[in-house]
């Protein structure tokens, strides 16, 4: 197990059908030391529950995966999401406290995509701002940080209408960085011409809640929300993405989520053995020499 | 006839399975004014015959669809596609001499993915404005207008390195705008949170080629190179991207230009017909008065 990166955090979302006991036994077992939790499974045992079984596999808790889902406009519909985002933010920062030293109460959202029947993406991204600001009072008490996901563009009109880097950052901007971050995904932001300059800036901003690490492959899985790789399987550059993120002083925990029929069909400690062996050879390399935690 | 409206192009990748003859007399037979020809049904009846074809139609030559495919790093494979470049370079001049007043030779360039092997999207877009630093001087000569088109950045790793608008008139920015401009193609970029900004700016610079319309809708199609829409269909907001475009003083026609197998499909008569309702319905309206011609 001594190969294992010690900064890999394996997002649940990659060993999608293993419960949480499952998640945490593979995530541990196979010598990873940090998971990435989704609310489904935490809340399936209850959020006490949960933080008890977590505290005691000894793991790190890198991220809350995920909230967000709030450009609808006015209405029980846009109330019932900012309490279930309210929820969310208690989920993560109990998790955290549970976790091992070095957890961080990090909340992922992603802003869902336009409301049905709208072409208003410009409202829709005004109401992100909008939600963002209804919950950073509650998140600021809670010591957690909210992490803004830009999704990749393909998924703009239906899940995420956050679709750059910049453009989350400019949301971001408004709220202390302790407070409102943003989610490096690879995955989402690999192509942009503006990639590393953003990074550059989410860096000096100090809003790099998340790094999320995961590969780009042609062709795109029918279902394109499941077109995710391990790394090293598909044509992102992790050595330019990772470096501008390790420049910017980002020290913390580095997941991998990955989306992908194929992998989840797997068992939970092949896909866990699987996705470190492709961070150490896609990412590990372009890491500073880890400080020992 | 008399509710066609004028500035409609037809895009000849709309009616994909008719050859020339057959796409000329369908667009003409329903009352549409103009369209954009590709480069295959031309080179299968031959430039001379095709021009002649065209001149009979009567109709104006919107675009040349299409050229560019250079990312390739130096060697043969590059030199040839520089030479097919300057084939289609004189194709494009030949057929807007052809085309009733009003034509533009204007040669839409997509870029081209990631050479086979590579991760150097960075290296890739340099070569691309390599590529046309050496095109320029024949599309001068020529008289032609380059039209870099960004494509969605989901093509971004196996069609087209160049992404956004802005990302485009970078690279146009080396040269004159009368010998390099950007394609404007609603699919492509609506999702953009800078388009209408980088919209503004191509105006500005002189950059617009030609504007295209389609609508994006979801779920993708399983290929999705197959996922545009006829105006009206999707989650597109026509007006502010239309008025953004008239608002530059561009007055060119606009192409409709989509890829569906359903809608390929059908016969041609019925796909001219349907494009000219749906741009009716949801472009026509942001347009200014038209000009008579």
């Amino acid at each position: 197990m001594s190969t294992v990166d010690p900064r890999l955090s394996i997002n649940q979302g990659t060993i999608k059908k293993a419960d949480l006991a499952e998640a945490l036994r593979a995530t541990a077992a196979n010598g990873v030391s940090s998971i990435g939790l989704w609310r489904e499974p935490v809340q399936e045992v209850g959020l006490a529950t949960a933080a008890k079984m977590l505290a005691d596999s000894g793991l790190r808790f890198s991220t809350h995966c995920r909230s967000g889902f709030f450009t609808m406009p006015e209405g029980p519909a846009r109330r019932a999401s900012i309490d279930d985002n309210l929820v969310a933010i208690e989920e993560a920062a109990t998790l955290a406290a549970a976790g091992a030293p070095g957890s961080f109460p990090v909340l992922v959202l992603v802003a869902g995509g336009l409301p049905e029947g709208s072409r208003d993406v410009v409202g829709a991204r005004e109401r992100v701002r909008d939600a963002i600001g209804e919950l950073a009072p509650a998140a600021q008490a809670a010591g957690v940080q909210l992490a803004i996901e830009p999704l990749h563009p393909m998924y703009a009109s239906d899940r995420c209408v956050v679709s750059t880097l910049g453009q989350a950052l400019d949301i971001a901007a408004d709220f202390a960085p302790e407070v409102v971050g943003v989610t490096v995904d690879t995955f989402h932001i690999w192509w942009d011409p503006e990639v590393l300059a953003s990074i550059a800036r989410a860096g000096r901003e100090g809003r790099i809640a998340t790094y999320q690490v995961c590969d780009w492959k042609t062709p795109l899985a029918a279902d394109v929300l499941l077109s995710r790789h391990y790394p090293g399987d598909g044509v992102i550059d992790f050595a330019s993405l990772t470096r501008a993120v390790e420049e910017t002083g980002y020290d913390r925990d580095i997941e991998v989520e990955i989306f992908n029929a194929d992998i989840w069909a797997k068992d939970p400690d092949t896909i866990v053995r699987e996705t470190a062996a492709g961070f150490g050879a896609a990412v590990s390399p372009h890491l500073r020499a880890t400080v020992a935690r």
